[in-house]
């Protein structure tokens, strides 16, 4: 594996050193003192926080005081829609994103920007992204949003409320500088360069700071948005950043609808998604005989590391499950089986809910208390 | 005067030589046969076109062609609202048009782009450009549209509808193709690097031929066009190309809101107009017996070209008044008292057109036939 990486919204490769990006990026890694403060808050932790999967932010502190202090905040994350389905690292955010909804009581805006990789040449038309749009919607209401605090809009139906908000922020950013946070160039479409303007729109969305689950990948565009808002009268975006899930083919790999064995589709047939857990690489010996001798490396392994992000919430069977594998007692074989079961009985569920979804769909876009609101909604500097 | 000269959309500097423009932009001349042809259709020629006002085109005789076939055609023209009201200048590509569409019964879409100057950076805010957006749409109603065959739309509040046909024309358009086009560069607003997709919209706002009036710097948007407009399954824009009215400050320079002496505006009071008449560089003489002596050169004479313009319909009288300036027989102070006293009614009775305009404004934006038509318009790649 290479040990260089690259991360730009676009593109994440090789092994990714968060020491370093939270350097680069020039985020804050996230401290005791936050998990110490959202565990009284909320009175509980969510596994991917208390994990430490979300490992940075920026502005955290501030949320919190600013919900202490009763001014409130709210939430805001998006999905691009592509020529393929979300895949189970896809929903990190999201999940989060509800975990903070359920706890704080706040709305939840979420971009469908289902022009992005048309325009950055990821897809060959608008209407090939389109039914994925469709199906990312409902696998994102599966997740367990409130229908009345939350928004959940498609920029080119939407774009009538945004425009005027984004050619705001547009007017702010040079293309220099769009150059160099994105690194766009001469063959980088116009409307590509426009669109970090229609992903800060939201953020302006209420007089409240903005939080924004997300991977750090997206940080750029809250980086500019940073600049932009105190000179349109509004508060700098806040973030909570999370790691990437492993793909199943390798420590820090990155799952990758191109590359099926990395990933499990949100609709995978879960036949299929026990085939490939069932092949998946782990931190397993060469040999069973080896592996009991020795141990496994469960610090190395995507399947324990699926356990660790997305399927076991109790620590204790956690840490269990990594010391039988530590000591040899846990072979990749049964583990594997776990984790299979664990996924299946997850895709089986969700496609459920999946189903149940298509019925609140309008409540979501069009219909809820907040989406009536925001159908009205205009961006006014006060 | 510098010989030099500089023609952009956004800035037109110094004396124009348009031999050299129509081969610089590469377009076509109006030849004879384009007026003999428009004159047999429309039974006249308006003044503009018989003398060679307008002097240049793209796909003219494909716009008659289609025109005769029965395919028909459409019309589009434009205002960017800034922070001043629009000149007497401005008015020429809506009177051409407004003549097409009497004369050949036409569709007419007019663009208001209230967001460009703001995005130029020729605007401090959007709020100062709107009132002047309402003021040119009433003053573009005045001159006599066909409510219910003309739609006139602001961007900010009709992108509802053109985003998506937008961001498949922004696709077409790299960035190294619009610094080419346009001149942009490191500080050109990514909001402006957009625009350029905003205005090739419209052009496809039906499966005919768009034929554009407007002025030659127009042009790089719809050079951009032609080339995008086959992929899209849409006709390459025809235009019709004039040349600028000449401001009152001498000959073949522009008409500026920012050097007020330079223009007469289209809310200026009539007193005012006559003021600034009387003061106009001319081609006189340096004094009165000296003109009758070697007589005045209407060539190159502001307050001829005013009544070759705009002033004087009438060929035959047009004439008497440049032979009667050659001989010395008119003098200055006369021709401009004269010019002074059309362009005195002029301004009234646009005024009280601009009042009636009032009642009609909401047919042009929501309620007329074609506005009704357009605000259901989605664009179908066929």
């Amino acid at each position: 594996m290479a040990s260089g990486y690259t991360l730009t919204p676009w593109e994440a490769k090789g092994r990714i050193d968060y020491d370093k990006l939270i350097e680069e990026f020039g985020v804050e890694r996230l401290e005791d003192r936050h998990f110490e403060i959202l565990q009284e808050l909320a009175g509980e932790l969510h596994p991917l926080l208390r994990r430490r999967f979300f490992f940075a932010h920026r502005d955290l502190d501030h949320v919190l005081a600013d919900y202490q202090s009763g001014k409130g905040f709210f939430l805001y994350t998006g999905r691009a829609p592509s020529k393929s389905p979300m895949h189970i690292g896809h929903i990190i955010p999201f999940i989060i994103t509800r975990w903070f909804q359920e706890k704080f009581e706040v709305n939840v805006y979420i971009e469908i920007p289902d022009e992005e990789k048309f325009l950055a040449k990821k897809a060959d038309s608008l209407d090939e992204v389109a039914p994925y749009a469709e199906k990312d919607i409902l696998n994102i209401i599966a997740l367990g949003f409130d229908e009345n605090r939350t928004f959940i809009f498609k920029d080119t139906e939407y774009i009538g409320r945004m425009y005027r908000a984004a050619v705001l922020i547009a007017r702010h950013i040079n293309f220099s500088t769009a150059r160099a946070v994105f690194g766009f160039d001469g063959e980088t479409s116009i409307g590509l360069i426009f669109y970090p303007a229609l992903q800060i729109v939201p953020t302006l969305f209420e007089k409240k700071r903005p939080l924004i689950p997300c991977g750090i990948d997206q940080d750029p565009y809250f980086r500019l948005q940073r600049d932009i808002a105190p000179k349109l009268n509004r508060y700098k975006a806040a973030e909570l950043l999370s790691k990437l899930v492993w793909g199943l083919t390798g420590p820090e790999t990155k799952m990758s609808a191109s590359e099926p064995e990395t990933a499990i589709m949100l609709n995978e047939a879960p036949r299929e998604a026990r085939r490939k857990i069932m092949n998946a690489y782990t931190g397993g010996r060469a040999t069973a005989e080896e592996q009991r001798r020795l141990g496994g490396v469960p610090e190395v392994c995507p399947v324990f590391h699926w356990f660790s992000v997305l399927f076991e919430n109790d620590d204790k069977k956690l840490e269990e499950r990594f010391w039988a594998c530590k000591r040899g007692e846990l072979l990749c074989g049964e583990c594997k089986t776990h984790l299979a079961e664990r996924v299946e009985r997850f895709l089986v569920t969700h496609a459920q809910r999946v189903k149940e979804a298509e019925a609140k769909r309008d409540k979501f876009l069009y219909d809820g208390k907040l989406a009536q609101e925001m159908w009205n909604w205009e961006f006014k500097l006060e």
